[in-house]
């Protein structure tokens, strides 16, 4: 099989095309013929050597999510057979031709998606799912600040949220990325300038003077404060992500006196039984959203996988919306 | 009725005797007369006018918790009748001779518990009970942080452990009130000296390298940051005071990696139908505990009514060990 690997630490010029073995699938695994994967900025810190990938994926293979076929099933393997059409997240590796996994880490992908689109919905759509309602408890008629609502997961908290007939106050620092959120049921947009960031009055006045129930924060750093004194009593964060720096100075009466509740949160680490519960948890709750078109992938561009390195790139200049997915020719 | 008020805002010798027209309960109400209460720190704060209490108590009659005896229910009251002994948490109005309550907040007195004990009951068991269990989900088999385990709620915080085959850390800057708390179960003490404060590594040590999987914070300042060095992975912080300060530098990085949770709790001004919630999950798994002898109050002393100006200026001086107990003769 073919797969790309890291030759170094750097940037996306360490990537290179390499053939390996090809691979066998464990008890109660299956072996995936991958057709589409996509692009994190996790992978960017990843080829840098800032992001360490659990010892139990390849080391030298990025990727984060898959979609593709079932081309051999495990002799204990049962949900599954050879044809089947799937999708997920993985620890690693995705950037290859093969991958083995659990079979029940696996989801089925909806039907009549194709492959390229079904590769752009795992890791957004399953952060978004796991941060805003599996552990965030988002309800219906709730308001949620999402932070970098034009990013990839900021898009599919959007959509989830339209979903589930919560309202989305977004906030993000590209005027003209942010415009585009409105097709995705964005009501209202915070453009942030400058530092430290000032949207915490924007979304009072949003909600009647409230503040948010919950929020989304892909960005860290001195957002958090400001996202405090925006939440509503009893308001939750959930951190996600911390482009913007990984210290704050946090006010703790205000933590205290409003109880509000912050939960760090990352999927990559999780045990095998924990990244089980969520995939099970998804194809139950989140899957029948895309069948019935009321969620679907956002994506920025579909690149032969030959292009990967051009593609990171592209990715990294943060002038995306959506994903980058790469298709195996 | 007799009440001590506030003839203004300073320190304990603004506390005034005051005769006042008896009450009447409302029709979900008990009218209750006070046998004893007890002190609280919130109360320093609050007749130093740093503290407004909730709206619906007396603006000028301090006082956070209360046992007596039924004297009249209201006509819709079903629970109690004259004479049962009760007691409770209000949030204003305990240092009078009586209070009115509305009678699902109001807790029965656990038999053969005289009333100068059931006082020393309410905030600190109620606090603990809801921060650990209701709130932390703390359960058997884990360990617990708990900073100022010498302290009114610390000390409530580690028997109620102990009743729950919870393991205790317990940190406290003054050594020989630390060696106090041997006798309620807590395993290990940490003595902490200087700023920043250190006892990450003491925790970890104590757990075989994992970390606390809960802490209750009764310090907040820069004992939380050290607190979430302290934790193990998916450890949750539940912060319940701040004598050390209501800001602090955190790691996001940790919070995010490890998982974290902080919750930051207040009992005093939630809502009616949290405080009925409350009492009555305490009624029904907190009391069975002092029935079975489990748990007790720890009394630092029992003082009269009329030397309550004195009996402030002793917990102020933090060499108490347990409640300052008043008691109406």
């Amino acid at each position: 099989m073919q797969v790309f690997r890291t030759t170094g630490a750097g940037g996306p010029e360490v990537l290179a095309p390499e053939a390996r073995p090809d691979l066998t699938p464990g008890p109660s695994e299956l072996l995936i013929r991958v057709r589409a994967t996509a692009l994190n900025r996790a992978d960017l810190l990843q080829i840098k050597g800032h992001y360490a990938p659990p010892p139990d994926v390849p080391q030298d293979i990025p990727g984060l999510e898959y979609a593709g076929e079932v081309l051999a099933v495990g002799p204990r393997a049962r949900r599954f057979r050879p044809g089947d059409r799937v999708m997920g997240l993985v620890g690693g590796g995705a950037w290859a031709e093969q991958l083995t996994v659990h079979e029940r880490e696996v989801l089925p992908m909806p039907e009549g998606m194709d492959f390229t689109d079904a590769a752009a919905l795992p890791e957004v759509y399953l952060t978004a799912f796991d941060a805003l309602v599996l552990q965030g408890g988002m309800r219906t008629g709730e308001t949620v600040l999402v932070h970098a609502v034009a990013s990839g997961v900021g898009s599919a908290a959007a959509l989830l949220c339209r979903a589930m007939g919560v309202r989305v106050v977004g906030t993000g620092r590209n005027a003209a990325k942010l415009e585009r959120t409105r097709e995705w049921g964005v009501e209202r947009t915070i453009h942030v300038e400058g530092t430290p960031p000032r949207f915490a009055e924007a979304v009072r006045e949003a909600t009647g003077g409230r503040g948010a129930d919950l929020a989304l924060d892909l960005v860290g750093g001195d957002y958090v404060p400001e996202t405090l004194e925006a939440l509503a009593p009893q308001g939750r964060v959930m951190l996600v992500g911390l482009v913007a720096g990984n210290k704050a100075q946090l006010p703790l009466g205000v933590i205290l006196m409003k109880r509000l509740r912050i939960t760090g949160t990352v999927l990559r680490s999780r045990p095998l039984e924990e990244k089980i519960a969520l995939a099970q948890a998804a194809e139950r709750h989140l899957l029948p959203l895309f069948r019935s078109g009321a969620l679907k992938p956002v994506i920025d561009a579909v690149v032969p996988m030959r292009d990967i390195r051009e593609a990171l790139t592209r990715m990294a200049s943060n002038e995306t919306v959506g994903k980058v997915v790469l298709r195996w020719d």
